[in-house]
């Protein structure tokens, strides 16, 4: 048996969510990602939501061969248990930090993420680092946000 | 100001690490990725690790503008505190899960992997999920492994 290194594929990172309806909301609505594919266990009572953006490399590409694929996952019932949250990792010792998504222009993608209610953990103008923000999404894992330099205007 | 979203990216993923030696080495060596970036702040005692495969979409591409990318932080000093241990999300109310690497040949990256000495956390024979592995990283972040069906034999 071979197996070549050089095939391999960062394909997706994975967490899990506590209401689909407010993360598929937030991740297509909010930051313009498409829903890709979605697989229902209902035997083991937990569902997965694979979203990604459809760049000109993944764009009729199968889900496994591509890269920067989002999966959600979500037992079913934690969204009616008003005291459920899960730890998104940023406390104490928490390892997961964010995922970052890079836009063509920050300000106005913030300005726009703002006219649509998103949580801003941090705006451009706050802190030492004025070329990255940070969201929350419904459960409050960070998206950190940051400009692309080949789409910069 | 306007801002098009069919040029966002999810361009990376980020968690904290306790050795950059031990990680690297691992995400390297073991998975396969390249080093693409590397930024020290010694004031604030931090380094940033930035890794990813050189599929041909992302082969000469800048790291702000691809996808697929995995950035490791770790603050300086972790490595040399015997009983430091960051979280990796999987415990009660955890919510961050995996990143998952598709490969060409599943058996044959497991068997690549053990050699390596890796640590299976699940491996294609355990359980009822045939087409899927599980590994740990130093920190014991969970590394799924899946087949790519485009790079089948």
């Amino acid at each position: 048996m071979t197996t070549d290194v050089s095939k391999y594929r960062l394909n997706h990172t994975m967490y899990r969510i506590k209401d689909p309806k407010a993360s598929i909301g937030f991740y297509t609505e909010a930051l313009g990602m498409k829903l890709l594919d979605t697989m229902h266990n209902e035997a083991a009572k937990f569902s997965l939501y694979f979203l990604g953006y459809e760049d000109p490399a993944s764009s009729g590409v199968a889900r496994l061969a591509r890269q920067g694929v989002l999966e959600l996952t979500h037992n079913h019932g934690t969204e009616a248990d008003a005291a459920f949250a899960y730890d998104t990792g940023n406390g104490d010792a928490g390892g997961y930090g964010h995922i970052a998504v890079t836009v063509d222009d920050l300000d106005a993608a913030c300005e726009r993420l703002d006219k649509l209610g998103v949580r801003f953990i941090k705006r451009p103008t706050e802190g030492r680092m004025r070329h990255i923000a940070f969201v929350a999404d419904p459960d409050g894992y960070r998206v950190e946000l940051l400009a692309n330099p080949a789409h910069a205007a």
